[in-house]
């Protein structure tokens, strides 16, 4: 099923570019209420949540690379910063700082000290398992999909959990060669 | 049910005043898909979109109130056109005009030639029935009737269905008494 059909990235009002962060906060809590009453348990909320974010993700790339100064990204370390300081900075209008790197370098964590979606949301206690922001972690796994890094996206850590920040770990699980993996079918 | 209570109105991280755009028409595009998929039926989608927009437009009048520098209307002509100037320019970032008044004042439209909404978006056929942008009318009937005017808004032209503007006919059905419409379990 395809009720919305993308038109390859472009936009038809290019001199909009920011819209209200209460009323993008109010529109996502009523996608997150929809769901809840929808699906009732609380693991296919996140779930849900974060398909929705990876169908977002693929195509949010084409507009992080259309307008940021960004090129090719030489590795994954390059490219976690970038996200951090670039891309939520262009969407969220926050900055995340990169820490706990792994030996590696295949894994690390992306925290945020802001987060508009969050903005007027305290969960009751019928909703404890909930990932809230669980769309954020699909949009980064999809978008990096598209830049040909297969990624594992989880919290860590949730200010709405009690802790004190939003931590989002990065696993680089592979590279892939470029596909086209947007199903519309999902 | 109530997963997602809100704080009356105040905001974690003032700081934070706008996010991307087609970060939130993506997201609106998601919970249009969903309630496709949810409802099947496109005049459920239509009804259940309005009563969202309503639920974010009782919350969004203290936004508004708190942020422009607008006292009380005198009538609702002043309001149609603080919405119409003031309202779509703080919430999507576009203007609208105040047109098409009746002979008594108390039924007009706001037309909209942009509508950050809609990027990325045309319709497929088996959507036609759709108010895509039916969140919108019920965030102006519910943040009017915050301030004690009971509306009517519907869509008279739509550019998702050919026309060439966005038009939202507002009746103005009766002045309220102050009261507290916002029922949790809706």
């Amino acid at each position: 099923m395809a009720p919305v059909v993308p038109r390859s990235g472009d936009t038809i009002f290019a001199n909009i570019e920011h819209v209200n962060v209460e009323l993008f906060s109010l529109t996502y809590g009523a996608i997150v209420r929809q769901l809840i009453t929808d699906l009732e348990e609380v693991d296919d909320v996140n779930k849900q949540l974060d398909q929705m974010g990876y169908n977002i993700g693929v195509r949010l790339i084409d507009e992080f690379l259309a307008k940021s100064s960004v090129s090719t990204c030489t590795d994954f370390k390059e490219t976690a910063e970038v996200i951090a300081k670039v891309g939520f900075k262009m969407f969220l209008g926050v900055t995340a700082n990169v820490v706990n790197w792994n030996a590696d370098g295949t894994s690390c964590s992306i925290v945020l000290d802001d987060n508009p979606l969050v903005d007027f949301v305290e969960l009751p206690d019928t909703c404890q398992g909930l990932y809230y922001c669980n769309i954020l972690s699909g949009v980064l796994r999809g978008a990096l999909e598209m830049v040909s890094m297969k990624t594992e996206v989880t919290w860590v850590r949730d200010m709405l959990r009690g802790d004190d920040v939003f931590e989002l770990q990065v696993k680089l699980l592979k590279q892939v060669s470029e596909e086209y993996p947007y199903k519309d079918d999902e």
